[in-house]
C-alpha cells in the first residue's frame, strides 16, 4: 500500500459545506488525525482508525500523521475551516524541516471553507472590498504584534477577520483590540460577531464599534469590522464594492 | 411559487471543490445570472434557464436577479469562488439600496472556496499566518489607494493576496506593486503565481521579489506575498505559525 497524507478542510460545521474532494478523502483514508471536535465529525467504519488529540499539540500529531503516510497508511489530517488559515497546514511543513525523507511523500493540501468566509456569507458581504484576516491569539507572536496589525489594517480602511478572539486564558486581549480599533476608527464603525456559523449554535451580532464589548466573543466566534463604507441594508450587512 | 435570490460561489473551477449546499441551490434554481464564463459551469436542464452577461454589468445583472425573484423565480446569481469576495455579493446589496421592496425577499449567500485559498493549498500553506486579500483592479477605487494598502500591509509583515493583479487595459499597474514591495520588503521574499488553479490550465511558480516579473501575472492569476518567515520546502512554500 502507498501511503499518502491529505490535510483537508472540512468547513465551519454543516456538512453541506464539505466539498466533494474531502469527502473523497475521507472515505479512502485508513487513519484520521485531528483535535478531538474535529475528528468527531469523520463517521466511524470499519478499516478507519480514527486519532483524536487534544488542542495545542499540533506538531506531535503532524509528525504522527507523518510517520503513519511513511509506512503507508492513507491519513487525513483534518481541520475545521481550511486547513491553511491559522489551522494545520502549516503546522505539517513546521513538522517536515529537517525530515528529508518526508519530502518524497504523497502530500495534499485540500481547502476548506473557512469560517470568516461562512461567516460574511450569512451576515451578508462585509468582506466585499479589501480584508485582512489576523489571529488574535498571542501563544506564537508577541501581543505587541497583533496590536500592531491590527492598527496598519484600520490605517489602510481594510475590513478586518479575527480569529481566535478571546479564550478564558487571556480574556482582556480583545478588549485591548477594541481600543486600538476606537483611536482609529469611527464609533459608528460596524462589527459583526459571528459565533458556531452553520452549527446549531449558530448566532450572529452586528453592533457598532462604541457598543461593542469584550464579552460578545468567544474562541467560537470569528469577528469581522468593517471597513469605513460599510453599511446596513435590513437585515444584511455588507461593504460596496467601491473605495475613496 | 415564492421566489428566492442565492448568491452562490462556484470555487476555483473544479467540480469537486463547489459544496453539496451550492449544488442543491442549482438543482432548485428555475434562472441561473452571472458572468458568461460562470454560467457556462452550470449543466442546461429542462426548466432551468440560463442568463449569461458580459463582465462590468454587475449592477444591471444584479437588478435583473432581484426582479426576477420578486417575481418568484428561484434565482442563483453564480460568481468563480466566493460571492463575497471581490464578486457578486456586494453588487447584490448595492442594487437594492434604496428598494425596500427587495428587503423581504429570500436572500442567501452561499459561500464557496475563493481563490486565494485553493491558490494557498496548492503551493503549500503560504497564507498559513495573518495575511490580506486586496484586489489591485482600480475600476472602483483610486490606484493610490492599491499602492497604500499594499504598502501598509507589508509594514505589518503580513501575508498577502492579490486578485485581479493584470489586465490588458491596465498593463502598468502591477508593476508598480512590485515596486512598493520591492520597496518595503527583501528581495528574497517568496511571490507565488497561481493561475487558473483547479482547472486544465493550472499553473504555479514561485520566485523572489528579486526575480519577479509583470509578465508572471494576468487576470486568472492570483499572486500570493509570503510575509518575512514564508520558506521554501521541497516543492512547497509555506508560513510558520509563529511570529516575531
Amino acid at each position: 500500500m502507498t501511503g499518502w497524507l491529505v490535510v483537508a478542510g472540512l468547513g465551519p460545521g454543516a456538512d453541506d459545506l464539505v466539498t466533494p474532494q474531502v469527502t473523497e478523502a475521507l472515505a479512502q483514508a485508513t487513519d484520521i488525525v485531528g483535535y478531538i471536535p474535529y475528528v468527531a465529525r469523520v463517521a466511524p467504519r470499519a478499516g478507519l482508525t480514527l486519532h483524536p488529540s487534544d488542542n495545542r499539540v499540533e506538531l506531535d500529531r503532524a509528525l504522527h500523521a507523518l510517520d503513519m503516510a511513511a509506512a503507508g497508511r492513507r491519513v487525513v489530517v483534518v481541520s475545521s475551516g481550511d486547513p491553511g488559515v491559522f489551522a494545520m497546514a502549516s503546522a505539517i511543513f513546521e513538522a517536515m524541516e529537517g525530515r528529508a525523507d518526508f519530502l518524497s511523500l504523497d502530500i495534499r493540501i485540500l481547502p476548506g471553507i473557512t469560517a470568516m468566509l461562512a461567516a460574511a456569507a450569512r451576515a451578508g458581504a462585509p468582506l466585499g472590498h479589501d480584508f485582512c484576516a489576523i489571529n488574535l491569539s498571542d501563544n506564537l507572536k508577541p501581543f505587541a504584534t497583533v496590536e500592531r496589525r491590527v492598527a496598519l489594517a484600520a490605517q489602510g480602511d481594510f475590513a478586518m477577520a479575527f480569529y481566535n478572539p478571546r479564550s478564558a486564558s487571556r480574556p482582556h486581549q480583545f478588549a485591548r483590540v477594541l481600543e486600538v480599533l476606537r483611536a482609529e476608527c469611527e464609533p459608528d464603525r460596524l462589527i459583526t460577531f459571528a459565533r458556531a456559523v452553520s452549527t446549531p449554535e449558530e448566532a450572529l451580532l452586528t453592533v457598532t464599534l462604541a457598543e461593542a464589548l469584550p464579552e460578545m466573543a468567544d474562541m467560537r466566534t470569528v469577528v469581522i469590522v468593517g471597513n469605513s463604507q460599510t453599511r446596513r441594508l435590513g437585515r444584511y450587512v455588507y461593504t460596496p464594492r467601491s473605495a475613496l
